[in-house]
């Protein structure tokens, strides 16, 4: 094992770059813009320059250097292929070889939401695992399922889109994936914003909710917090469909802890108790003492999970 | 790789033994009874003397045995461990150890349904797949999750108990597990016997399962495939629930088949084809054209699993 890894992190509008040692360390990250213009071209050449000229600026040793892991915004195929990044530009082209040749360095490839998982299960809230489901509450509610320390991609690159587990057949409204009634329809930021018009719409309860204009999952949770009724409410309703959907994913693959990520998650104890309420009453036996842990690295999951993929 | 192998499949009332040569071929198998008397204690002693027997019979050095592999009815940890067998009678023991003193040979062992899942990998339905989930509908609903060509047991040995899977909030009656609306209590020989009672209990439409006494899944299927436009409803029920807890298994590990095993899936066709129905409808759209298959070795999928579980 060399000393130096970099972990990257491409996201729609900013590459995130990270400068590790091998044994877990985080020594300097960074950003670049995302040039997506021209089929999205430039971006692969951006990151290798960005690190190329971060390893002189330290006097490092190319040699010393044990590769590049990258996340990217799609599906990504075992052998480093991406199938098509609609955010970067990208259409089909194999992002692993290409990075390799323009750095001279050993890459490994995943999809970003896999990625921030093994990220989490290296140095975040899931160290120590062998067996993690992580899940993602932010616009949309993505998964990362680890099995035996490794991500699963699945045979269609759809492991882990728990998202769109169906939890309701009542749903009117349509998911952005065609279907209705997903998962992620009620336990997204978007969700639990949908959860609280639809709640605020159908009685008149008193309730700070009523103070805003739009109703954000913060405000929700916000609220919850302070003991508001109505917020305490779409809480329940919130935590009672993820509660119900994790406990239907624990039959599946049986992890040892559920961790809890995104934006939803900065929230705290409140998401995890909640969850764990709802899981206890609807897991099998076996299953229902199952960890629920809030995620640690926050944005840089992504950087630590790179690296983390390019060791194992 | 030696010559031969046994896979053994432990029962509550017998004990299936198989004789293999490890390139896949059966060449003999034979049934013991399952002596459950004394907390089971002559279980493994009864195994260990019929394949030394049958060793000794067809004149096989012992040497070229590779060893024995081992399902038996409970969760069993990586080690070998059994963690309760309540129909053997089994406390908590390392079964693969003790049989493994008993013999002389290698010895591994897993829980029967994964096992099984196993056997049709390697010699059966699932043959060629690297993931697959194997349904067994039986008198109860059993799973076996292969990622990249390995059962897969969780955390809490209870991965693959797709059985319990939350498909009703509705159900008033309670599962052999404790809990309610289990897809047990739909989708097995005894839930589709349950779903029969509760239609025709609900209207007073005329079909042929009102001649018989009891009305058990084979009669529903048979009355289906004959065009019985009751039974046809109660075949849809079965498989809205089916069908939509597999789409639910399909967002966590994303196999490329699903095996169908068990009694109720000797009806066949129809089994397969009301289960993709209803499958397609709640899949997240990458996994859609997921392929469904009869489970092919009957009753011998947990010798031949023992075996590739052994080779694996």
């Amino acid at each position: 094992m060399k000393t130096y890894a970099y972990g990257v992190d491409i996201g729609g509008t900013t590459v995130k770059i990270g400068l590790f040692k091998t044994d877990g360390e985080l020594l300097e990250k960074w950003e670049i813009p995302t040039r997506t213009e021209e089929d999205g071209r430039f971006i692969l050449p951006d990151i290798a320059e960005a690190v190329k000229a971060k390893t002189e600026e330290r006097k490092i040793s190319p040699e010393d250097v044990e590769g590049i892991g990258v996340g990217v915004p799609g599906p990504v195929d075992d052998s480093g292929t991406v199938l098509k990044c609609v955010n970067l530009g990208w259409g089909i082209f194999n992002v692993k070889d290409s990075l390799a040749l323009l750095t001279g360095w050993r890459v490994a490839a995943g999809n970003d939401a896999n990625v921030a998982a093994m990220g989490e299960l290296w140095q975040g809230g899931g160290k120590g695992a062998a067996n993690m489901v992580m899940v993602t509450l932010g616009t949309g509610v993505g998964g990362g399922v680890i099995v035996d320390g490794k991500v699963i991609s699945g045979s269609h690159g759809a492991a882990g889109e728990i998202g769109h587990l169906t939890v309701s057949r009542e749903e009117t409204e349509i998911c952005g994936c065609g279907k209705k009634g997903c998962l992620e329809q009620y336990a997204s930021a978007n969700g639990v914003a949908r959860l609280a018009k639809r709640y605020l719409s159908g009685n008149d309860q008193e309730t700070v909710l009523r103070r805003e204009t739009a109703v954000g999952a913060r405000a929700v949770f916000d609220a919850a917090k302070a003991g508001d009724a109505a917020a305490l409410a779409i809480v329940e309703q919130f935590g009672e469909v993820l509660g119900r959907a994790l406990a239907s994913v624990a039959c599946v693959t049986d992890p040892e802890v559920f961790v809890i990520g995104g934006g939803v998650s900065k929230a705290g104890e409140i998401v995890t108790d909640v969850i764990r309420k709802y899981y206890t009453l609807y897991a099998f036996h076996a299953s229902a003492n199952t960890e629920f842990r809030i995620a640690e690295l926050g944005n840089d999951a992504g950087i630590y999970g790179g690296v983390s993929m390019l060791l194992s």
